[in-house]
C-alpha cells in the first residue's frame, strides 16, 4: 500500500508521525492531509535514510534548491558544494537538474547522501542522452527512452519527479491562438512540445499516464506535475495556455489519487503582482487543493542578477496566499548557472519569502521566531540577535566590519540609538 | 503663494509641467492631486537648479536613499560617494541624516551638487548639537534649539522634512498601556518621547505646529509627518499606539494643508505580509489620501543581513496597496551604517519594489519595460537584454562570468534552451 491509501484508511505511519514532529501538528493532522491529498510526504521507498517531508496545507512553507551540471558548466565536484551550501542554508530539498557529464553518476553520489528529498526531471537526461549518446535529435528520442528514464530515476531513489503531463495537444493548441511574447520556457516542456510536434502524436506522458502511475506507485513516489506552459514574462501571465494545463492537471490528480500516487502541482513563473492570489486560487481549486510548488513568481522580467529578489517577492505572496512550497531562484537565473555563492543567495532569498509568508499563515511556531530575535534587538543583546538570525555568521560579519564606539550600538545610530535612547530615559 | 494654493485656483505651474512631462500624464491630472493633496511637488524654492518631483496617487512609486555620517562612522566623500551610486543607482530622492562632524556643511554641499529632491530630519543635528556643542544631554535641548534647526534646514534648500509631529502625549499614553517588544525605533521619535519626558512638555513641533508651517510655506518645503511610533518588530504593527498617531498626522494634515503647505505621512515598519494592505488604507483613509512614505515595510524580524529582501518584499506590497514612495533599506540596516555597495543593493531592490508594484498598479509605461525585456529574451539578444536591464552592468559581468559553448544561449540550459528549442522546431 502507498502512503496515500495508507492515510485513507485511517493508518497513521512512522513517517506520518515523523512529518508532525518535525511540523508541530498532530500525526492525525497529517494523515488527513496526505488522505484528502493536500498534503504529500515525499520519500523513494528506497531512501529510507532520508527525511520524510511534509509539504501541503497547514504546514510551514518549503523551499527547493536546484543544482546540477549542464553541457556548458560540468564539474560535479562544484555541484556537490552547492548542495551542502544549500542544505546549510535551509533548503528543504534538492532537485537535481543535471543536464552534463556522467548524469546518472552525479544522481546517484546525491542520493546516497543528500539527507532531504531529492527531485530530478527525468526528461532531461532522456532528451540529452537521444542527442549525445544516440547521435539523434532529442526530437527522436522513442516513448521507451522517455519512460525508460523515469524508471531509472525512480528505482534509483529519487523522491519526486517532475513529469510535464499537461503539455497536450489541447493546451498547444490554446497556446499557438493566443500568442505570447515569450512562448514557452519551461526546459521540459520545451522538449515534449517540439518532440509532439516532430512524432505527430500526443505527449507519451499524458498519453500513457497510467503507465507512469505505476512507475510511480512502485516506489510511492509523488508525482510533481510540470508547469510547461508557465509564463516567462509578466505580460504572458494567466493567459488561455496556462490555465488549459493546469485544467488538465487537475484532471490528472484526480487519476493519480486514485491510483494511491501522490501529487504536486507545479506552477509559474513570470506573474505581476496583482495577479498571484488569483494564480494560486485557480490552481487550488481546479487541482483540487493539491500542493502547489512555485517557481517563483518573478514580479518583473527588468531585473536579470538580481532575480532572487524579484522571486522572494512574488514566492511571499504566493505561498501567504496558499502555495506550499518555494523552488529559489538564484540572482544568476536568465544568465547562466548559478555559482556556490549564488546558491547560498537564492536559498536564503527564498526562505526569507517563506518564513514570512508563514508568519502571515500564522504556521505554529513562526512568528515566535520574529518575537525571539525582536527580544534580543529589545535588549541590545548581540549575540542573541545572531544566534536568532537566518544566517548569523552574515549578520556578525557586517556588525564586525564597522564597529561602533560604544559596545551596545552600531553604527548606524551610534550613541543616539533609538533603542538606547528610550532604555536611559524611560525605563 | 504656495504651488498647493496655485493647485487650487487652478494654475498650472511650471513645476507641474514638467512633472507631468516625466510622469507620461497630463498636467492638468499633476494639477488637480496637488489641489486635493493626494500629490506633493518636492522642491524648495531656493533649488531651482534641482528636479521637481511628484510623488502621489497616479504618478510612478518613488524611492529615497538615506546617507550620512554618523559619529561612530563620519567620512563626508564616503557618503558623497554613496549619493553618486545611489542616484546612478536610479534614487529619486535623497535624504541626508547626518549626525557626525559638519553637519552644516556636508548638507550645504549635498544641496548646491544633488540634482534630485533632498531632505533631512532637522531634529538629528538639533539633538546632536545640544549635547556636543552645548555640552547637555538631548532632553535639554531648547524648543528654539528645535526651531532654529528646522529654520536652518529650510533656508539651506532642503526639499522636505521629516517632522515627529505625531509623538504627542496622547500616542504616548497609548504606548505606555499596551506596551511591545521593541517599544520605539524612531530615532527621532526617541528623542522627542525623551525630551517631553525630560521636560514634561508636550511635543513642540505639535503644540507650535502653526509655527512649524510659517517655516515649511516659506519655501514651499514639504511636511512629511514622522512616524516616531512605527513598529520595530512585526509582533509590535498595527497596534493602539500607531493607529493612535496616524489619527493625530490626519488632524495635522488638514491643518497643514489649510495653511497651503504640502504634506507627506511616513509609515512603517515591520509589518507582516498580511497587515499591509490595511496599513496603506487605514493611512490613506485617516490621512485623506496624502501620499504615503513607507520604510520597508519589514516582513520578518529574523533576516539581518538581508533586510534589502525583506524589505522589497514588504515595499512591493505596500506600493501595490498604494503607497506612494519607498524609502531603500540596505542589506547593513539594524547592523550598521551602510557601506556604498550596500547603498546600491539597497536602491536596486527598492527600485524592483517600486516597479514591479508601478505593474500592478497600471502606472503608465511600467509593463512596457517588461515587454521589451522579454521582447529581446525571446530573440536571444542578449545586448538587448542588457540594454534593458534594470542594473545591465551588474547583468553582463554575470553573464561574461561564464560564457557558454554556443554565443546565444547561456550556461544555465547550454543548447537544451527552452527559447532555442520552440524556436528551431516551432517557428
Amino acid at each position: 500500500m502507498t502512503r496515500l491509501e495508507n492515510a485513507r484508511r485511517g493508518i497513521i505511519t512512522e513517517e506520518m508521525e515523523e512529518c508532525a514532529r518535525l511540523e508541530s501538528v498532530s500525526p492525525e493532522t497529517i494523515r488527513e492531509g496526505v488522505a484528502s491529498g493536500r498534503i504529500v510526504i515525499t520519500r523513494n521507498t528506497q531512501r529510507q535514510h532520508a527525511r520524510p517531508l511534509g509539504i501541503g496545507l497547514g504546514l510551514s512553507t518549503k523551499t527547493n534548491a536546484n543544482i546540477g551540471t549542464s553541457q556548458d558548466h560540468c564539474d560535479p565536484k562544484e555541484e556537490w558544494e552547492k548542495m551542502e551550501v544549500a542544505l546549510a542554508a535551509g533548503a528543504d530539498t534538492i532537485m537535481d537538474l543535471s543536464t552534463g557529464g556522467d548524469i546518472d553518476g552525479i544522481r546517484r553520489d546525491i542520493l546516497a547522501r543528500c539527507p532531504v528529498p531529492v527531485g530530478t526531471v527525468p526528461i532531461y537526461q532522456a532528451a540529452v542522452e537521444a542527442a549525445d549518446k544516440k547521435g539523434k535529435p532529442l526530437v527522436e528520442m522513442s516513448t521507451e527512452d522517455i519512460f525508460e528514464g523515469i524508471q531509472r530515476h525512480v528505482e534509483d531513489g529519487v523522491d519526486f519527479i517532475t513529469v510535464h503531463c499537461g503539455i497536450t495537444r489541447d493546451s498547444l493548441q490554446r497556446l499557438q491562438e493566443h500568442p505570447r511574447i515569450m512562448g514557452m520556457v519551461s526546459r521540459g516542456g520545451s522538449f515534449t512540445a517540439a518532440w509532439m510536434k516532430h512524432q505527430g502524436k500526443e505527449n507519451p506522458l499524458f498519453e500513457h499516464f497510467d503507465r507512469l502511475l505505476e512507475i510511480a506507485r512502485s516506489r510511492d513516489v509523488t508525482l510533481s506535475l510540470g508547469d510547461g506552459l508557465r509564463p516567462g514574462a509578466v505580460a504572458d501571465a494567466t493567459d488561455r495556455g496556462q490555465i488549459q494545463e493546469l485544467i488538465q492537471l487537475g484532471e490528472l490528480t484526480q487519476r493519480a489519487w486514485k491510483a494511491g500516487v501522490q501529487v504536486m502541482i507545479e506552477g509559474p513563473g513570470h506573474v505581476p503582482l496583482n495577479q498571484i492570489w488569483t494564480n494560486i486560487q485557480i490552481q487550488k481549486q481546479l487541482c483540487h487543493q493539491a500542493p502547489f510548488y512555485v517557481l517563483g513568481p518573478l514580479v518583473t522580467d527588468i531585473a536579470p542578477g538580481y532575480d532572487h529578489i524579484t522571486s522572494a517577492i512574488g514566492g511571499a505572496i504566493a505561498a501567504w496566499a496558499g502555495a506550499d512550497y518555494l523552488c529559489y531562484v538564484t540572482p544568476s537565473e536568465h544568465l547562466g548557472l548559478p555559482t556556490v555563492q549564488e546558491v547560498r543567495e537564492g536559498v536564503i532569498a527564498a526562505k526569507i519569502a517563506a518564513h514570512a509568508a508563514d508568519i502571515a499563515k500564522g504556521v505554529p511556531g513562526a512568528l515566535e521566531r520574529d518575537m525571539e530575535m525582536s527580544r534580543k534587538r529589545a535588549a541590545l543583546d548581540w549575540e542573541g540577535q545572531f544566534a536568532a538570525a537566518l544566517d548569523p555568521e552574515h549578520a556578525r560579519s557586517i556588525r564586525n566590519e564597522r564597529r561602533p564606539q560604544e559596545n551596545d550600538v552600531c553604527t548606524m545610530c551610534g550613541r543616539y540609538c533609538a533603542i538606547k535612547t528610550i532604555r536611559e530615559t524611560y525605563l
